[in-house]
């Protein structure tokens, strides 16, 4: 597999997946926040794509590619898709595959939480878990797709995906200053990705990482993918073991340095982003903001952070 | 009382109103919402007023209204502010005089919801809790003006306070279709009256009550202001008993119908904006929302839609 060339999407790539999503997904508008309302001396413009379908932004990636396969596919239907996932990418294909009329299956790994599974449940998405983690959920996913003839759609190392993942960059491109850095939370690196290509050197985009599972900063530190152990807060939403290839070659190739976060300061970002502004985000979903208000020294002028992850029963840990 | 002119703010004074407030209160973002997605074959466009400081568009005419005190007693300062509420009203008020290092005094009715006086509390006001409804606690922050000699905020019927809440209307006119109707939830009509002056026939506004608080609707149909029962599940932010005359005198002036919207319709907008959005709004900030989807038929081409008002529990009634 190591072998293989990379296949990074280009430019034209993210603006076709934008034309073929234009009518599936939402735009989702952008907020100023003045200087010292988050507890930094600086503004900040929060993305909040916790209003798209299903509460994250996996639904550009994964209409992206379920476009192209209802494309590719118009005369020999498909056996349905898959895909593995800690729930947001799941609950992601489970909506897309509903709105195309696909069979979806979703494995997800056992701590997946029942906030998740019930969003992907209700698009009628089959769901099966898997001992272990997201990578054990991958692996019961590309059998499925072997034995069954089904779809595997990949969470972020798939360049339909992550062209479907940057139409939110190329929002962004028209939403928020150039020259602006922008935050994203970095799992496996598919959003980080795909924002980064989009946004071609207008912006320059930092992946924040929970201390707890940061498989980006290990992939750019090796040169390549690698495990890690991961675990922690954002174990459903971050928590690849692995880095995608995609994500490691454009993070290298952009010399980008990731950022961490601990987990008290995200759980405290969350807090926050509910009592300034009566936003529900899931731990992922406040890690790009957690890791602002822990950095700031490497935002002197302000940032963009996107919020995307609002899966997460309400009551719990925003107050 | 009766006898009095109604003194109703100008376009002019909600553009002097946007110009004081600017750098204090939130510039809100809207989102569109294709036909369909809330169960409406119409599409919608949301007005996220709930992302304001405190949760609703109440701190913009209690800024205005502090802005123009703070002028008026520059060399003599005053003895502070005091405000009767529901709760959100008198979060405003809390925060604006926080803001400007004021003192402030909030009278409640004892039925407002800990959410609500969490919130007043936390921006270090006074709370005092009164037996009754917001009528009772009007008379009590009027006494508490008269013999402190604080001054008092009003909730919806002071023309400082309504040109504040228009500011609302001034950016709906740069964010919307010119003749897309817009529907804003009502207690005592200060928002309403507001945008409507705002959007000086640019757009229709409708003003969208609980049956169970009916108190504009009752006013539109006397003529004046009248007493109204008021109870049901939006009493905390929109049971006004009493509309305000500037409402009515504007309602009148426009030929305004407002629509009424059953409880459980409310419940169930909550429960919707949290599914297909993830907002948390509480009863009267879904009170729009839900009149919308109650009466689909009096909007062929859609509408406008504000959702301010998160002042709840986010575990309660939203999932």
């Amino acid at each position: 597999m190591n072998a293989q060339p990379v296949n990074i999407p280009s430019l034209n790539d993210i603006a076709s997946a934008a034309r073929r999503i234009r009518n599936v997904v939402r735009r989702t508008p952008v907020i100023q926040v003045a200087a010292g309302e988050l507890d930094v001396p600086v503004p900040v413009i929060l993305k909040l794509e916790f209003l798209q379908h299903t509460g994250s932004f996996k639904v550009r990636g994964a209409s992206n590619a379920l476009a192209l396969l209802r494309a590719a596919e118009r005369s020999a239907p498909t056996a349905g898709v898959c895909c593995a996932s800690g729930g947001n990418h799941g609950a992601a294909v489970a909506w897309a595959a509903r709105e195309a009329g696909l069979p979806a299956t979703v494995f997800v790994p056992d701590f997946s939480p029942k906030a998740k599974t019930d969003v992907i449940e209700s698009f009628g998405a089959r769901l099966r878990r898997v001992e272990g983690f997201y990578a054990d959920a991958l692996a019961a996913s590309q059998d499925h797709a072997r034995h069954e003839g089904a779809f595997h759609i990949d969470a972020y190392d798939d360049p339909q995906t992550v062209a479907g993942q940057g139409t939110l960059g190329l929002e962004l491109a028209e939403q928020v200053p150039e020259g602006q850095p922008v935050l994203v939370g970095c799992g496996g690196g598919g959003l980080y990705a795909g924002v980064a290509l989009a946004l071609d050197g207008r912006n320059r985009v930092t992946a924040a990482e929970p201390s707890s599972a940061p498989s980006l900063t290990a992939a750019l530190e090796a040169g390549k993918p690698v495990d890690v152990e991961v675990g922690g807060i954002a174990l459903d939403s971050l928590g690849a073991r692995r880095a995608g290839r995609i994500a490691t070659a454009v993070g290298l190739s952009l010399g980008m340095k990731t950022l961490t976060v601990a987990d008290e300061d995200i759980a405290a970002a969350r807090v926050l982003l509910w009592q300034r502004l009566r936003i529900v985000a899931e731990p992922g979903g406040a890690t790009a903001l957690a890791t602002l208000l822990a950095h700031p020294e490497h935002f002197p002028d302000g940032a963009t952070v996107v919020v995307s992850g609002a899966n997460t029963a309400p009551s719990s840990g925003v107050s």
